[in-house]
């Protein structure tokens, strides 16, 4: 089974990027997820932003700390193939996790929230013992949206031998450090977002330094530029992880358009 | 003049990487600069530390926010090639920047330390402002020991075109967008660490884990392990950078010494 | 020379609290600062906020981390009697203190914005170091607009004996520790919010118990209820502070009414 | 039914203010109890600490984030009456409440602690519901350890006319706010430190102001001085809170000592 983990779709850079690059690859993959917390504008997912990842390919659609920045995902979420958090509290809307079946084979897909440096929520590393005490698959890949590079490291190698992938996101840059752990588990820090890199994280630059400069609050923008397309690819078979690799699409564009 | 960049030397599997790797390459580069912020079991920098980065070749030494929890950093500051952040407050020991001379051409190299999710410190961005007026150089290199990405991209865009690099370190994760800015500077988010990744950032994963599990303080305890060696090698010429590319070693091993 | 500085002044509630009372002892004071970085519905400062107070009898208005959540306070700032924190950067609209001249006395008034867990600024002990050098005055009044009471403390203690008093402000909670430190400075770690306390610190309770509760982001409202005005005297004399005391008034309520 | 809830005792000063005021008092009340994760010298509980504070008539001891700084803590939690946090996760030594029998009344104290510039942990808000649900008692106190003014505000109001009182501990600054809510429950921010005032939260105030002005590591240390102790009274009749009120002694001190 070959899986396609987008890293955070980023506003209009980001869906331009998805649009025009995954449906020339989307044969090669079995199973489609994109990270979509920041595909309304940066901010949220929007029924236009979901119904773009929806026909470019993606089959399930994970989010994060933005999850509920835009007022569409109450609607979205009860219906459509999308997860948040799996450790938001009891009662949280929607659903941590989602099984796919792909021939005689199930795998498991969640998403938990790190809590270092953000928002307080229950334990991720408690949340997944019970999870993969209840749901049974073959596979299993971990999606931990986390900013802190320790956090996701523990995570890891906790999970290492239990599960077939973890992969993080949320810091919008890729990290060059995947691999497969000792006990098998395929784990990379952050997949990259997928948006402009021509920015800062995908907002406007501009904005941003003011803020970093003035210490008075800005309005936020997403930035326009030229787009990057960063996921990572995860090929499991015989009940492992066999290989994991970045993969980078960059949209052609001319210095002089930017 | 070619450079080479050492992201955070982490404990005894980082300072065995550089002694065992460093001396084959180093004839290659006409500078190396280590961050050792680390290189004392994990806690700043110890003259033992220090005598062997320098044996194996190391030209310059910059530290980090633990640049204080070895005592002999007070001793070796004031009269070893060794910076620490340039935005720490006035009366700080040591010096925040360095100028090497080769042949014709001056390189400076500062290092400054973000303040997002770290300690308060003055602006980085405006320290470095006075820094570019006051000191005259061909080459600027400068170092961003940061947390937050988005601190970390602000001040890369800040400089585009007024400094020759930007490298981060601290988060211990080597990045995937080693990049020349459009206006024509280098920049990477974050080198790596150099150390063992068999590991929570360098620290024991047990320790680490347990302290994730109960919530309650743990000892800190470097791992141990097979070590990686990640710096990003710069090469400047004609008053310009001219590339920039990530450079990983890895420690022999088998699976069953570790 | 008898002074009040009022606390936070939060939304509907704080502004009704000063109208109803402050007219009714204004006579007894020589000078009436006002805290209104919450006074337009909770976010930054208003021209009505403004002119509510104004003609209530106070005479000089600080701000605080919300300073810039009004955009009406771009043009108050540059002519009306308001002060923003002495430690923003360089270049920050407005300025961080007021000379008072009372007879043949002078009152200078400085507020600073505290560092820990906040947004990173200048340092608030070196700036007021070089403003005293700068400024003279027979008295100083210190706001400390600041979380953490760690830093309040060590704050009043480096200024013991240097200025006549210093004041928190910022926890929406008046503290009972009004005291004079042994170098003679007055100190209370909170003068407390002059709001309404049936709230979260005058933000609508539901609200942010919803918040507390569910993890996801909740619109902020202002709380309505029946207000308190918080509020500390202080008095000068002979070069010296005399006294301080916190001073309180509530809002004649019946319980059917909230 | 009496009590007097004794806020966090900090150090030797701290032991010697329960030490030298509590026997002459005790008597006054039927139940004494002491926050003291501070009481080892600022860092967690020793068994002299407990023992000085058992002599001097406390009969509960509850403990905070420092609970763990000194290895006593986990012989002590198992035998002798001590809580700490109920919201840590499942396996914690210890345990997070209390139940007394004064008469034919019984009275749950219960400690959780803050999650808002604090550790994670479980929620505090759910972790209540779930003991509420199966503790039964006519009286309920809740201490709340924690940072934030709305995080305790925001509980308070949750609990509201379900406990008998909430009192805040951890800021070592008591507020002016004790109160009878609108449902019945006594509330108070915070009890303030039982310990000496002429520091810096009761560590010494040149090392913290060493810390706050250098950006650089110190070691911590107690302070000495005259102490206070803060405290705050309940009384419980009919199934209620009838009243709250702070209690403040202070050890008698001339200038010339300190
Ligand atoms: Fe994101
Ligand atoms: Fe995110
Ligand atoms: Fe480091
Ligand atoms: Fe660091
Ligand atoms: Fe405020
Ligand atoms: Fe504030
Ligand atoms: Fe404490
Ligand atoms: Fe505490």
């Amino acid at each position: 089974m070959r899986v396609l983990f987008i890293g955070d779709v980023m506003a209009e850079p980001g869906l331009r990027a998805v649009s025009l690059h995954l449906p020339d690859i989307r044969g090669e993959y079995d199973l489609v997820i994109a990270n979509a917390e920041n595909s309304a504008r940066g901010k949220g997912i929007s029924k236009r932003a979901y119904r773009t990842l929806i026909e470019a390919g993606v089959d399930l659609i994970t989010l994060g700390n933005h999850a509920w920045d835009h007022k569409d995902v109450y609607e979205l979420i009860e219906t459509a193939p999308i997860i948040r958090a799996l450790n938001y509290p009891p009662g949280t809307p929607g659903k941590g996790y989602w099984v796919f079946t792909h021939g005689e084979e199930r795998l498991l897909v969640v998403q938990v929230m790190g809590r270092v440096f953000m928002d307080p929520l229950d334990s991720p590393f408690l949340a997944l013992d019970r999870l993969l005490e209840e749901v049974e698959a073959e596979y299993v890949l971990v999606e931990v949206h986390a900013e802190a590079t320790s956090e996701k490291y523990a995570l890891a190698h906790y999970l290492d031998g239990r599960v077939s992938a973890v992969l993080g996101t949320h810091t919008h840059v890729p990290t060059l450090d995947a691999v497969i752990l000792p006990g098998g588990t395929a784990y990379q820090t952050d997949v990259g977002m997928t948006g402009t890199y021509h920015s800062v994280i995908g907002g406007e630059t501009e904005t941003f330094l003011a803020r970093f400069l003035t210490g008075r609050p800005q309005p936020f923008r997403a930035a326009k530029g030229p787009a990057r397309f960063h996921a990572t690819e995860l090929v499991f078979e015989n009940g492992k992880v066999r290989a994991i690799s970045p993969y980078i699409w960059e949209e052609p564009w001319t210095p002089s358009e930017y």
